[in-house]
């Protein structure tokens, strides 16, 4: 990646430049993956090679270098669990990235709480707005790291987020990503999922919601859940 | 998703509440996929369930419902190309997401200039800032999406974010993720990978840098580059 970024550029269209294969699809999710033997000390990854595969059922991949502690864990137990990042995580979430379980105990450095899972053995992470339980289901090697297919067993989440017609607010967690080397929070919200095709509604006097009020929004937020991917 | 955001919860540990498997992966990255048959009009298909599962090689993953239009062409020429989005396309990548290639030419709709691929047939999307051009390795069929996992064949950027050093500023690139329905811009940024353990700088008069300069951070984020996921 970082080669790449000063690497002899070979022009082929105006304009653009060509570069050989690198890690360049960003921005990316960054998640802490606790993971842990029974009577063992549990484990923090910091993993940013993650995302969502398939929805129904829910299933989720993590790359993991091979030579990482908690590969052997995982690729031991069959069992993880993702734990999102928020803005008050942060600073925890890059010292799991860097530091190994085998020199410190990353819950207790970083002052983290174990929550018990109820589908699977590895604790997650209390401080974490969600927590998906999962249990790998198959695991490709790919080179320099191994990628873990897992299955969603159980989702855990902070009931701060509800809002009081017990919806589940993610996008008020201060959730943070991961882009290029570098952390950020979420910024300015530019729509929701099919929005660039809603029609403007129709006056129809009082109590008629517009197509750009958070109603709408919201029902377009539903369908991008079902159909994005 | 949506309905479990609705689902009677289940009360576990304190402020915990428990909820069935679902999707709650985010924020991810929302790309729009280009692909096509030789003759044929090429298609857009936008995708959030996508990421980097392999640093080296560099290989990534991106899963398609087998009902999509693009579905069959990524399937039969085993070549697509992943377009990353930023704040000018994010209208064109709701579209793409939502309107099908069955009915529509997309490129033609969204004013999008195909560019030329220089290792697939799969033109990718000229207004893009990154373009991955990939090669499909192995196809898994997870339930309602296909996960394609492909080996990324080479790299075009914009010059346009090539800073004066000759570095490329993806950051500076507007990009857009996608979280639980709705899109975002970046926003604040809140450190470089490795930030958490990096010592302050020693005092060793003019022309120190310390450890919060752009430059230690540029280094930090050299080392996530290599060792994220």
């Amino acid at each position: 990646m970082d080669n790449q970024n000063k690497r002899k550029p070979e022009v082929s269209t105006p304009g653009k430049i060509s570069w050989k294969p690198g890690n360049m699809l960003y921005p990316l999710p960054v998640v802490m993956v606790s993971c842990g033997r029974e009577g063992e000390t549990p484990n923090i990854i910091t993993v940013a090679w993650a995302g969502t595969v398939c929805s129904d059922p829910a299933v989720v991949s993590i790359s993991v270098r091979k030579e990482r502690f908690s590969h052997k864990i995982i690729k031991d137990t069959g069992e993880f669990v993702i734990n999102l990042v928020n803005k008050p995580l942060v600073r925890a979430t890059d010292y799991c990235g860097v530091k190994s379980g085998r020199d410190v105990d990353k819950f207790k450095e970083m002052k983290l709480t174990p929550l018990p899972s109820q589908h699977v053995k590895a604790p997650g992470i209390g401080e974490s707005p969600v927590n998906l339980e999962c249990r790998v289901v198959d695991v490709k090697e790919l080179g320099s790291h191994d990628m873990f297919i897992a299955k969603v067993m159980g989702v855990t989440v902070d009931e701060r987020y509800m809002n009081d017609k017990g919806k589940f607010n993610l996008n008020a967690s201060g959730l943070v990503t991961y882009s290029h080397g570098e952390y950020f929070e979420l910024g300015k919200r530019l729509g929701s999922f099919g929005y660039s095709v809603k029609r403007p509604a129709k006056k129809r006097g009082p109590g008629n919601r517009g197509a750009k009020t958070s109603g709408a929004s919201s029902g377009a937020g539903k369908k991008s859940r079902r159909t994005k991917g």
